[in-house]
């Protein structure tokens, strides 16, 4: 691994929206649902008002120290009734610029997001990823999450 | 399968939790996690409030036509980014009571947060169910469900 960057981590801002959809874009799996287009379809920016207005949903970037964003993830803390009340949270969309992997940057960002979870006094944290990003799997294993489950889909 | 019953899907109410927090017990993996004590902890009731004021989370329980709970499940519907701002849905704690199995009460609780997912024209539905819930796993495959991502989960 390369030298771990120093990056902040910081809520996105709608001015954010263009380079993150850029990140969920470059990627197998994202490219063809995506519409990476100038300028970004509303469709992005109506998303991000409503993720915004919602306390139980936090959008982060990586910032660098010369302002570039390189990296997001989407935090969900989700009440529940099942272990005795405690909410849970839901990690989704982690990207990371295609040109600044391997550099701690993902880990930084999930690293965040568990200590958030923490403090909210979740006890579980849970995440989907595909079957094969197997990467990414060895990459959360490493951070200590277990490949308990199965993650099941329906796609309309 | 024995005849389909016909079942009430409700919102779930304050009266609920104690009914709810009992099948979410008794489960071999849930069994261990929960309090199930007389009375019921208040933990349980803070909860139902938090996930009862939340607009994107909606508790359901299925009822007989006798005003018996019999099943339950939580949906919830996240925004985000991507799939060009999609909500996604995310379906939590279903649980049918053990003496009420294979009689299609887990399909009308699923099909109905499905039919709620597009109404609120999600793209995508999601769920994790664990490795060992087998049985479980070929219900969601019956309903469409494909087993398409790894569900990794950190337990605190």
């Amino acid at each position: 691994m390369a030298a771990t960057s120093a990056v902040a981590i910081r809520r996105a801002r709608r001015e954010d929206v263009g380079v993150i959809v850029a990140m969920l874009a470059d990627d197998p799996l994202g490219s063809g649902r995506e519409r990476l287009e100038d300028p970004l379809p509303q469709c992005y920016f109506g998303a991000f008002e409503r993720l915004d207005r919602d306390p139980n949903i936090r959008l982060v970037v990586a910032e660098e120290e010369n302002g570039a964003v390189i990296g997001c993830l989407q935090l969900c803390i989700l009440p529940g009734l099942s272990s005795q009340g405690a909410s849970r949270a839901l990690i989704e969309d982690v990207r990371v610029a295609s040109h600044c992997r391997s550099r701690g940057i993902g880990e930084q960002l999930v690293q965040w997001a568990v200590a958030q979870a923490r403090a909210k006094e979740c006890k579980l944290v849970e995440l989907l990823t595909h079957r094969t990003r197997v990467d990414a799997q060895r990459f959360y294993a490493r951070l200590g999450f277990a490949p308990s489950h199965v993650g099941m889909t329906l796609r309309f």
